[in-house]
């Protein structure tokens, strides 16, 4: 693994930089981003080693490809079409439908595992890029079997040495499964933020009233428009009907409050409290 | 301020009695609570010097009544038929309105200040009572005025070797706005949990797909019911305003989605990204 070509060089793509640098110090990280700029400051702070073009592909052993899901479904393709057969290209996208149905009759679709790190912070750009980024996180991998055994293994073995645990899912059950514990949170925190923008005009009493719960159920509302746009585009069915049910939820919560029906909030909210056991697997 | 009662010696309480304690090692702290198996916890812990009982209070300088706002509607009036013309209350209730309401013809209405401290976390009971909960945090009083001058200046005195600042609403718009920037991030968390709960019946796919995003999102689904419920009791118009624009919000997100008017979605992002700035202000 001398060779390490990172497309997109922002948190996701930056932090897997950083830390495949780190285990492998005698690999070159070369960098590829639209954004020029991007470019400069990841090489300024160290999180690649050298600027690199599409056309330099043929010399990789590792491509990470870390770009919004919209432009991975242009990206990869071309990717593939540049890389020796020994090379190994992973992604990281949010969704795993479109991205695996794309690249079906690629003919180099085995050098080609469709992975998503569940990890990341509400930050982005190279600025962003942190050493343990996924340490300790699950990655979902999409169709193992549909990429070559050997760079199967050479992709887990990365994963492996940044400290990774792997999961096995088919594409439609990831995206319909992370429509629930990501997606729809990332809206219920956005709203929640227009919402209270709306009506606060003056800012400085949101900011004087508000405490750590409310910064902790609205920070993914810092996240990027860029990142999650084609995100929702992508897996729109799933998050639709995600956003009907949590919307139903709501509803159904006011109208117990409106019905005086507390004794039934009250058990609303107990039932819910299970979610402590859930999070405490969480780390 | 020798002699200090907490009644409610769970986290808000428990946290008041530990930092008073430190910058007071002379006083004694007294606790009430109608659970005796939280007293002697408290006194195990170390958070409370002795047990008390509510006819122990006319030797009290300070009271702190933390213990769920309807039963401070019941509480109150008690322990200002019981204390001396010298003792401050002060309570911490999460709502005020209904609070002052109470009190407002109490014959010791001016040794009561109507408090509300923005400091907690999603435990609860004696064991999550912490030092420091209350530095760098916002204590918003309410009708300031009708509190005897001395006793003010003694509350104050306190909250300040506590490191909190001061701010003084009127209690209407103080339900009004912490509505907004407290009640409604609980309500939309506790949905979040139960919409995600209610799809994965098998809880390991939830915890393994989800990542400190989603946690982070549906951390306060893990507060006490308990607390909660009279909360939104009390300040159900509020609250319910804030449900009807939250929901307004999210349908109007999906309609956008199902519109497939993806650069509207980008750009309800990008409008609320600004909370960015706002939260920045948050400690």
């Amino acid at each position: 693994m001398n060779t390490v070509f990172v497309i997109g060089v922002g948190l996701i793509g930056g932090s897997f930089a950083l830390d495949i640098k780190k285990h492998n110090p005698e690999a070159t990280i070369y960098g590829i981003d639209k954004n020029d700029a991007y470019l400069d400051e990841a090489l300024s702070l160290g999180v690649i080693d050298k600027k690199a073009k599409i056309e330099d592909l043929e010399k990789a052993d590792v491509v990470i490809v870390t770009v919004p899901v919209d432009a991975t479904l242009d990206v990869l393709p071309k990717v593939l079409d540049e890389i020796s057969d020994k090379a190994i290209v992973f992604d990281a996208g949010s969704t795993k439908v479109d991205i695996c149905l794309k690249v079906k009759h690629h003919p180099k679709r085995r050098n080609f595992l469709a992975a998503h790190p569940i990890a990341g912070t509400e930050h982005s750009g190279p600025n962003a890029a942190i050493h343990g980024l996924y340490k300790n996180k699950t990655n979902i991998i999409c169709e193992v079997e549909e990429t070559a055994f050997k760079l199967q293994e050479k992709a887990l073995k990365l994963f492996s040495d940044l400290g990774m645990r792997i999961r096995y899912m088919n594409p439609k059950a990831h995206d319909k499964h992370i429509a629930y514990v990501s997606h729809l949170s990332h809206i219920s925190s956005f709203m929640l933020g227009k919402t209270v923008i709306d009506k606060e005009k003056n800012e400085r009493d949101i900011f004087d009233m508000a405490g750590s719960g409310f910064e902790s159920t609205v920070r993914l509302a810092k996240s990027s428009p860029a990142m999650w746009t084609p995100i929702f585009k992508q897996n729109k069915t799933n998050v639709i009907e995600t956003l009907n049910e949590y919307i139903n939820n709501l509803k159904h919560f006011k109208q117990l409050m409106e019905n005086e029906d507390f004794e039934a909030v009250y058990n609303e909210m107990q039932k819910t409290n299970h979610i402590k056991d859930i999070l405490n697997g969480i780390q």
